[in-house]
């Protein structure tokens, strides 16, 4: 079987910073099929990148490698970590971008990369996915163990989305997450909306839709996404941009009688 | 061999929607090596993903996977197809992004995508790419049949390009589609063009040349491009911006004499 | 072990070029794994191309095929060439796009591709990545020895950097690279800053440090970067936007005293 190995970084692809990482995990591990799963994070955003992973490194079969690189503290004190988490590995820098995949993890092991011999000779003090991110991955991906890397933590750093506020016949919950389209991503799941929820954001109701094709074309609308979260979209258009809201936006939601209830 | 799967979308690649495509397909098929084409196409542009998806189909080898996912209508009751197409598969939403195909394939074999049993059990409104087109792709390429995954159908929707209309000595075609260069590429294939033609765009005369680099730069040209079309350029620069044209405008030739006669 | 061959364009993606050219690829060599290095250089920026080969080539192991397609030129005289280098191949126009590897090489055997037997039969005026680069890519990897690709030459097109004006106790460099991130890279070697060196661009003086993370946000920083070259940054933010600066922008650096003496 392929050693799988996905790479997620904020550093855009025309420089051939991504390409280095590419060449180091092939000199090392010339099999490992490498899946591109972005390069276009915006710049230091770890918590675009943690919401990204998390969306699809468990769907990965078990043994499969997942690279996070979104590094502004790179070349400081700050860690760096590979974690064993429900038969997939993870790796990247711990300031929180693996935080929501070990969140979402039943069990996981988790080390401080300090054996140096698993990392380039040459180590930059600006570039560690390639000097050490890249041959931890390709090590891992070719058979070396978790614990062979370096040092066992205890203490990765998390990353916790804040939650909504449940009233009594209400929630109030906010943006976490613009996407490509201009879908506005909230924290409200599913099991928070009634059977007939009225949804509201910076004064607008949004109707309540099974999916966007529900919709007339340009029309606002809510609906539970692929996720299992209440999503706030435009047919054939952007929220984003049709509302002004970004992340942080609140948006409410008020249910005649609470599902199940 | 390997069995190849390409990916087309519209889903940009930073929200990680891609990448949980990817995840399922190496879940089911856990050799496959799969190829982006692009995650590019504006955003619901059905048109401009058929015209990227024929530029390549048919140049993969015999056995390759293609799937493409512009789906503005997913969730609602449009079909969601898979296709035998000259030895390759063709799979994505029926409604024309795989119009073009289709068309340019000498025979081809659809099914509506029915049996659920190659699908992911629990499925989203709004996200088949993961959950019925990524398992489904897997499924193929690792050898099931495609009869399996659902019933025939004969119906599937194509996709017409507009037609140029055909004069005594002059033909008059419009620009189909800009590309990444702003290069506007028409519907005159070259057998319509004289041997000495005249090209006019909004009433801008436009030089035919063999080349990009036989025009002085900065200068406006037309040559025959790639796919055997009239296509309008810029040298160094794009005819898109310097023309202020568009997809739909009209692109002028006059013949003085027919080639061949 | 996997035939890997790396894809460098200004081609983007949605177009389907891209995927064309993978499309040759494993219709000649099956088993290829394309990684992608980038389809965002700036169109028909053959130095921005040739420093991004330059960051990956020969990090990969040896027999690598690398294609870089920044072709303002197709379809004219220029020569189109393939070479091995240090173990790897190049391949693309011989325009300087393949100038700084082969520049960096320590030995390489430059071939023009002139056997038509290895390119495809019918080949456009405009789309020699997919008629004549991708096939030579694909039969290299699977195993067509260099001479049997054309004709040698030994005078293919060399790109040479500016290099930095030295004086006594100072060195004026230039920007010779705006990367993603916006970060400044020059032409300064690390082995010519001295000990406490003075960094100045635009009369503004940068204080030097050792990684992005060691100056406070949004502060203007010089370091030396993960190719031992000067570069100037912002902290989580751009300093090709703060300091109005691009490629060819001086930079001045007084030592005090020279390293080492």
């Amino acid at each position: 079987m392929a050693q799988r190995i996905t790479l997620l970084t904020d550093f855009g692809t025309r420089d051939g910073y991504v390409a280095a990482m590419k060449a180091v995990i092939s000199s090392i591990c010339p099999n490992a099929i490498i899946d591109d799963a972005s390069h276009e994070v915006a710049p230091g955003d770890v918590v675009q990148a943690a919401l990204a992973l998390r969306r699809y490194w468990k769907l990965y079969p078990p043994g499969s490698v997942h690279v996070a690189v979104v590094d502004p503290g790179v070349g400081t004190e700050r860690r760096a970590v590979a974690a064993s988490a429900d038969d997939r590995m993870l790796i990247g820098p711990d300031n929180g971008v693996l935080g929501l995949a070990l969140g979402a993890a039943t069990r996981f092991n988790v080390v401080a990369l300090t054996n140096r011999q698993y990392q380039r000779d040459a180590q930059s003090a600006t570039f560690h996915g390639r000097d050490v991110f890249a041959p931890v991955a390709a090590y891992l991906a070719c058979g070396v163990a978790l614990q062979e890397l370096g040092v066992a933590i205890t203490d990765p750093v998390q990353l916790e989305l804040p939650a909504p506020e449940i009233r009594e016949s209400s929630v109030r919950g906010q943006v976490v997450y613009v996407d490509h389209f201009g879908n506005l991503i909230t924290n409200i799941p599913a099991a928070l909306l009634g059977t007939d929820p009225c949804v509201a954001l910076n004064g607008r109701n949004v109707a309540v839709r099974d999916s966007y094709g529900h919709a007339g074309a340009g029309e606002l609308l809510a609906l539970v996404n692929s996720d299992g979260l209440l999503e706030i979209a435009v047919r054939d258009g952007s929220a984003a941009a049709e509302l002004l809201a970004a992340r942080g936006a609140a948006v409410d939601v008020r249910n005649e009688k609470k599902a199940g209830t």
